[in-house]
């Protein structure tokens, strides 16, 4: 698989809500940064991360704008849309992903985390 | 020049505060878009967004971490440092630039506004 293909492999499972299948996609030392929160490591950090809030996700679609790729590092431009409580939340990110030997190294996402919360908190 | 050079001519221009060389890089329909703060378009509306900005710095200079590109679609990540009042502000972006026919037609940076304004205001 490109690098490319990693990434669209690995945000397929996730918005299938099959963190097993993402986590199998990263390294053991995989850096995971939501920038203005902070980042995490490997597979259990994203487990304990997304796990929860993908829980409480009834739906998820994550819409790639632009992808552009060489054959180790991925960026995107994404709308990610989460389906909460009965309503659609939207937050518009950018994202890095380093890929090596076929696992995501790095991947963050660079987004404004007031645009996040308000549209969390029904903004 | 590729979509890449188109973008790493302009960043040159603007580092080297040539707003002037810079601007003759973007159509005249460009959108730029600081996607927590909003959108202006076309070289003026460029100009005036940046021109007062650069003008208050004494020295700018964008790290690339990572870019990849294809012909048109051109995505990095920088760390974007300005020299204002005897020191440096820091601000970690994602950008997105697509090219058409040689100059920028989309200008898209997401970043956390309150780290930005955290950075300008000395903390």
């Amino acid at each position: 698989m490109s690098a490319a293909d990693v990434v669209d492999t690995f945000l397929a499972h996730l918005c299938a809500r099959d963190l097993d299948a993402a986590v199998a996609l990263v390294t053991d030392d995989c850096e995971y940064d939501n920038v203005p929160i902070g980042k995490v490591h490997g597979p259990d950090g994203i487990r304990q991360t997304l796990g929860p809030f993908i829980g409480g996700c009834t739906q998820l679609d994550w819409i790639v704008h632009h992808q552009v790729a060489d054959d180790r590092v991925v960026m995107n431009e994404r709308t990610d849309r989460f389906e909460m409580g009965g309503r659609w939340i939207e937050l518009d990110v950018a994202g890095l992903f380093v890929v090596r030997d076929g696992r995501i190294a790095l991947w963050r996402d660079y987004f404004d985390l007031p645009t996040f919360q308000k549209a969390m908190s029904g903004g």
